[in-house]
C-alpha cells in the first residue's frame, strides 16, 4: 500500500497506535498540535537544564533508499540525536519526528522505519512525543528532535579545554567511515575480509550513541569540554580548539583503530590513519580532562560502563599547528579538518 | 557567493552573528553541539509544562522559490508553529532551525531568510538556540522544531469540547487561500480587485500567529478545545470533534469572511464558502467553550488583543452530520475535511 492510500491522517494513527505507550511525564504525545512534557524531575527544577538539539537524514546525501534498510535509517536518525545529548553530559528524554515523504512510498517502509525509531527509542528510555508528516517531491528525510535534561552543573560543552589537557576517545574510531568507502566502492572488498566488512557496515549502519558514558562522563564533574564524533576526530577536536584558542597533538599508536580498518585505509585513501582520523560518523566521545585526572577518569568510565576509553593525546597552545605524533616518532602537521557538508 | 564558497561552518557562523544575542535563560545558543535552556520560571516550575511541536516548509510542496521572497518564507517558517504553541495556550519560548539547502543556493537567500525568521522571533519574544545544516540536493527545506511553556491548568488541548459548546474562531478565513488561488491561477485576478489581491497575498505569505490571543484564552481558563487553523475551519473542527466523538453546525452569516473572498471563491471554486471551510492556512484560533461564558469570552479577547473573535457555530451530538446553515436558513451537510497531504 502507498501512503497516498492511507492517507496522511491514518499515517499518524498508524504510527501512534504503533508506538509503546508514553511515559508517566508525557502529558499529552502524538496527536494533539503540540506535545506536552513534564521534566522528569530526577533533581531540584531550580538546578535542571533542558537540552535541545536536532539532526537530519537527508536521502541522497546521508543515506540511499537502495543501499540501507528502514529500520537501520530508523535506529540511526535517533542514535545520532542520542549522541548529541550525550555529549553534554545529559539525559535523552524526547523526540519529535518530522519526516518528508513522497507519495510514491510504501507504507511498509514507514512501518521499518518507526520499528527502528522505536527500538532506539526504547533501548535509552525516549518517549517519541510528535513530530510532523508533510509531503516532500523531492525524496525522504527523517529530521528528529531531541530533548534531553542535565544537572546544570554536570553540562559539559565544547569550550573548556586547557592547556596540558588529555584528549580522550570512547569505543573506536574510523570504522563507519571503512563502511562508507565499501559501500561507495565495492572494489575495496579485495582489501579486507568479512569479518571486518561485517563490523564496517555495521558501524556505519548503526551507530552506538554513548549516552551511559556521556551521563556519567557529565556526573563525574570533570572532563572539561566534550564533543560526539561525527566529522572525525580531527574535525571534532578542532571544533573544541577553536573555542580556547587551543591547539592539539595526537599519538596514532594510542588510536582505538584496528589493523584491518588502517589495511583499508591505506588502500582506500593511501593513508592508515585517513579513516580515524578523518572519517566521520563515529558517534563515540571525544573529551579532554586536566592530566593529573585523565587516566582514572578513563578507567573509571571503562570499567562502569564497559566501554573502552583510551587516551590519545594532548591540548597544546594555539601557535603549534595540530600534529600528529606517528609511532616511528616523527612528527607530522595534520592538515584538513572533518566533514563539511558544503565544501 | 553560493553557500558552497562558505562551507557549513562559515555558513552558521554568519547565521550566529546576524541574530540577537539570547535571552537570560539560554545559557548555550548557537555554535554547541546541544543548546542548554532553562525555564523561564514564570511560575513555580512544579505547575509549569513544556510545550514542543515542529512544522516544515518543503520546496515544490508548501512554496516555490520563485514565487516566495525568502524573507516572507523565514516569517512563515517560525509563525506556523507559533500558532500551534498559541492554540495549546502557552507561550513560545525557544527555537530550532533545521535546514535542508541545494550547494548552488546563493548566500543571499540564508541572509534574508534568517531575517525573516529573525524578524518573527523578535516580535513574539522568541529565542532562536541552535539547528542544523544540511546539504539537499532535494531542494530547500526549513523544518522549524519550537519550545514554549505553560502553567498546566491553562493548556487548552484539541480535546474537551461537549454538546452545546459555542464554536468561535479568531480574525478571518480563507484569505491565506484566495491567496494560494491567484498564486496558481492568474487569471482570478479578473474576479477581484488590486486591493483584496494584496490582502489575500499578505495573509499567503505572512500569516499572523494569535500568540498573544493563545496564552489569553489559556489563562482565562474557560475553552474547552482549542486548535488553528492549519487545514481549513472545517477540517479542523473535525479535528476537534473526533476527540469527544461529537459533531458541529456552523452558521455561514457568522462566518469572518469578507464579500471578496466570496466572490473569489465563487469564482475559482463555484462555491462561495469554499475558502472560507476548505481554505486552509488562516492559521487563526479556532475554540470553543460553555454556551454561558462564550459570547462573554468572545468580547473579553477581542478587547484585550484587538483582534476580533466570532461566534460562529455549535458542538451537537455525534449522531448529526457536520452541517452548514445558509443565509437562507437552509441546513447542508459538510462533505470532505480539510487538507490532506497525501490525498
Amino acid at each position: 500500500m502507498k501512503i497516498t492510500q492511507l492517507g496522511e491522517f491514518g499515517l499518524i494513527e498508524r504510527i501512534r497506535a504503533a508506538l509503546p505507550e508514553p511515559g508517566p511525564n508525557v502529558i499529552v504525545g502524538i496527536g494533539d498540535d503540540v506535545a506536552v512534557l513534564k521534566a522528569a524531575a530526577m533533581v531540584a527544577a531550580s538546578e535542571s537544564v533542558w537540552l535541545a538539539t536536532c539532526d537530519v537524514q537527508v536521502e541522497g546525501a546521508h543515506f540511499l533508499r537502495t543501499a540501507t534498510p528502514p529500520r537501520s535509517l530508523g535506529r540511526k536518525s535517533l542514535a545520532i540525536n542520542l549522541s548529541d545529548i550525550a555529549s553534554a553530559g545529559g539525559i535523552p528524554r524526547y523526540a519529535l519526528v518530522s519526516l518528508g515523504l513522497p507519495g510514491d512510498l510504501e507504507v511498509g517502509f514507514i512501518d521499518e522505519l518507526y520499528a527502528g525509531l522505536r527500538e532506539e527509542a526504547t533501548a535509552f528510555g525516549v518517549d517519541i512525543v510528535g513530530g510532523n508528516i508533510s509531503r516532500s517531491r523531492l525524496g525522504i528525510f527523517i529530521d528528529v528532535f531531541l530533548l534531553g535534561e542535565a544537572i546544570r552543573e554536570n553540562v559539559v560543552l565544547r569550550s573548556g579545554a586547557a592547556v596540558g589537557d588529555r584528549v580522550m576517545v570512547t569505543g573506536t574510531v574510523g570504522d563507519a567511515a571503512a563502511g562508507v568507502a565499501l559501500l561507495l566502492n565495492p572494489e575495496l572488498e579485495k582489501a579486507t575480509d568479512a569479518a571486518y566488512e561485517e563490523i564496517a557496515r555495521s558501524r556505519r549502519d548503526r551507530p552506538t550513541p554513548r549516552v551511559r558514558e556521556g551521563a556519567l562522563i557529565g556526573s563525574l564533574r570533570q572532563a572539561s569540554a566534550m564533543i560526539d564524533v561525527s566529522d572525525g576526530i580531527a574535525g571534532d577536536l578542532r571544533h573544541i580548539c577553536e573555542k580556547t584558542t587551543v591547539s592539539f597533538r595526537l599519538h596514532a599508536d594510542t588510536l582505538p583503530v584496528s589493523l584491518a580498518n588502517r589495511a583499508l585505509s591505506r588502500a582506500a585513501r593511501g593513508d592508515e590513519w585517513h579513516f580515524a582520523l578523518h572519517g566521520g560518523e563515529d558517534y563515540e566521545l571525544l573529551f579532554t580532562a586536566p592530566p593529573d585526572r585523565a587516566d582514572q577518569l578513563a578507567r573509571r568510565i571503562s570499567s562502569e560502563t564497559g566501554t573502552p576509553v583510551s587516551v590519545i593525546g594532548e591540548i597544546i597552545p594555539a601557535g603549534e599547528r595540530p600534529q600528529l605524533v606517528l609511532p616511528d616518532g616523527s612528527s607530522h602537521p595534520m592538515e584538513g579538518s572533518g566533514w563539511d557538508h558544503f565544501k
